[in-house]
């Protein structure tokens, strides 16, 4: 690509320049001065602006027929009516699910997202043939319990044994890794909790797990086990290998120290945060004291769209207005957290970052708009004025997956119908 | 139009109905259920969502070359920048910064504003000939203060002066109203504003203010006039007349009591209040206590877009996460403030709803889009899951200004090129 204003990271901004990558190895090969016109088959560079492909830190892609079911529900509603909709999806409708919500990623610029749903080989191939990368876990409520009875008989005992083997059989793929996946300390307990940090240290996986989202978790926590949902985590051995967190709104003083020293990558999901009522993260503090942080949707079931532009603005603006401080949270460190943040939690296949030799993992946007009118900042466009409708080209690993407006992989009308068909018939068995 | 989901109010919603409209009116003529098969030239209802046309309860239309500008410094060194650039605008500046407004509010579904910067017969004849509704106030921040040297030599009493006759240019323009605008309390002084509540009301014109933004001129105020802004406003009869009043992020007990005794009408500016800092307006508390509220997306100086469904998501989804409590802002509440309550500042002349007998002022979503499916609650996803980018179309008056994705009264490629190229004019000149 020729021509375009390239942010590389949201501290390095290349005007009027060339990026290049091999088809071969899927990374970049060239980053700089334009060398020479435009060839034929190369992305349109004017009028766009080019950023590395976001990561979605923390999501639940099969519940995408959930969007817009329960909007403004108490808390412990929501979670019933959640999951009396879950109980009834057979493994089609979380397949439909997930291919929607890879459509509406592709579209709106994310190139990767950390998930808790179910998982299997066909599951993971879905996304591995829609060309999108994945830190994938099967959620688990505890040894016994069968999360997803019409879609998969297994309980969580079957679910941890069956993990290691999951991750095996995807050990040579780029896009797909596995983790494991217990889902929250008041789901799992403690002894589940000890025993996924063993397994994850014999089979050398990451973990990924729900802690501190709400105050009414951290109140609990206290009296039933006498500490923070992130202090049980370090007391069960939980942090000490590699640990993806959702949520982390209510630490204390020790749980941000914890999470510093140990290398914790955090996923925080502001609109999902924001509509339960959970509370809001300490962002700056985080970022002050060291903390990795990345920006998740989390599922649709708690958000309505799962475009990453709207978590950046939301994690930046919120943090300023908290803090009465317009200082707080930066268009940079908004746009950082949704690319290296959320990359680390990957481990080290992914950087967030454009240069050479790094995954040719990139985002084209239109800013030919009136809102993109003039954009004197392209970082602060990035953060207060983009939006996932502005995406026009999504390239994983070197696959064109959306060009010029067109989806590469999926057939975009058929997952549609297919998923209203889904959920019309769901619904219709409800209530 | 036929066939179409129609959210006439937030709690009123149509599935498979039909809206029409009488050309020579400009009113709604019928909203029903579909009487026949669709005309040639109608609009397209089929995939579409069909809601009342937005309001922006507070912006400066004008100030749109300043976008990006200042993104994240404190707020006195925002405040000096944005007036050194304020003060090289020449008056044709301001129009093609009011025009640039004008092409990304109708593409955002917005079809009135409530504006104070700069206007004139020209300017209020550009958003007519554009066909949008503005309720405008030149701003004034002092008598001897010339708040736009390089537009208009004019002082604060001469635009004062001026206002009546202004208004009366155009009393029988069924788009434009004309108002008071003294900028605050803290520009403008006690006595002006006592002044101002005369005015208006020997003229019978309302009046638009910004007041209580920021925690620091609530402390000014009581320091300097022993009281806060809001009840300033109110010993200086301002509160007596039709007033509007922009953010009302600080107020106590009384000033709730009192914005509810009066009337008056409150723009809530959420993504300005969190981007500057100024803090988050109690927004629960207004509507339970029966105060008129608005959505404001301020002006591009401390916001970058003006994309009012940004501002309705903002305003539920910080409010929920302030309080800890989902149902502290509902979808419906959201889109009210963004259509009744921003209407109110209209006068009675418009009521923010589709029904027999209201002005035809209406927007078309596209709801196919995979961020749209499924959608078991059109309220829902017009809070939460839409954007300015769906929209398709937009009528005003009866009046199509964007026809499926065309606009209709503006060269909108004419614009943009003119507002970058008068950017880079003015910045060339700067520092
Ligand atoms: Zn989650
Ligand atoms: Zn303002």
């Amino acid at each position: 690509m020729v021509g375009a204003t390239i942010v590389a990271d949201p501290t390095t901004v290349h005007r009027e320049a060339e990026l290049a990558w091999s088809g071969v190895t899927g990374r970049i090969s060239y980053l700089g001065p334009v060398r020479g016109p435009a060839r034929p088959g190369d992305l349109v560079g004017a009028g766009r602006l080019v950023l590395p492909g976001l990561v979605n830190a923390h999501t639940h892609a099969g519940m995408s027929l959930l969007r817009g079911y329960s909007n403004e529900e108490p808390l412990h509603r929501w979670l019933e009516r959640v999951r009396a909709f879950e109980v009834r999806m057979t493994r089609a409708d979380i397949r439909a699910g997930l291919r929607l919500s890879l459509v509406e990623m592709i579209r709106s610029g994310t190139v990767a997202f950390a998930d808790m749903y179910l998982w299997d080989s066909g599951l993971l191939a879905d996304v591995h043939d829609a060309g999108l990368r994945v830190l994938a876990a099967t959620a688990v409520f505890g040894y016994d319990a069968v999360a997803y009875p019409a879609a998969s008989p297994q309980t969580g005992a079957q679910v941890l044994d069956g993990t290691p083997a999951l991750a095996a059989e995807f050990a040579g793929d780029e896009l797909v890794q596995v983790t494991f996946g217990p889902h929250a300390p008041y789901t799992c307990g403690a002894q589940l909790m000890a025993d996924v940090a063993g397994r994850a240290a014999r089979h050398d996986l990451a973990v990924h797990i729900h802690l501190s989202e709400t105050a009414r978790e951290l109140a609990e926590s206290r009296e039933r086990h006498g500490c923070s949902p992130i202090e049980l985590a370090a007391w069960t051995g939980l942090l000490a290998g590699p640990v993806h967190i959702a949520h982390a709104v209510h630490p204390d003083d020790d749980d941000t120290a914890r999470l510093a020293a140990r290398g914790v990558t955090v996923a925080h999901c502001p609109v999902s945060n924001l509509k339960l009522g959970a509370g809001i993260a300490p962002v700056p503090q985080y970022l002050t004291r060291g903390v990795t942080v990345g920006l998740g949707t989390d599922s649709m079931a708690s958000n309505n769209t799962a475009d990453l532009f709207e978590e950046i603005k939301t994690a930046a603006l919120v943090a300023r207005g908290v803090a009465q401080d317009p200082t707080a949270v930066g268009a940079a460190d908004a746009l950082r957290m949704a690319t290296q943040g959320g990359a680390r939690a990957f481990g080290g296949r992914l950087s967030g970052r454009l240069a050479v030799g790094e995954p040719a993992d990139l985002v084209l946007l239109d800013v030919t708009a009136a809102h993109a009118t003039p954009m004197p900042d392209p970082v602060a466009h990035l953060a207060y004025g983009a939006r996932g409708a502005d995406v026009t080209d999504v390239v994983v690993a070197g696959r064109p997956l959306l060009v010029q407006g067109r989806l590469t992989t999926l057939d975009e009308d058929g997952i549609r119908d297919e998923a209203n068909q889904r959920v019309a018939r769901i619904l219709g068995q409800a209530d």
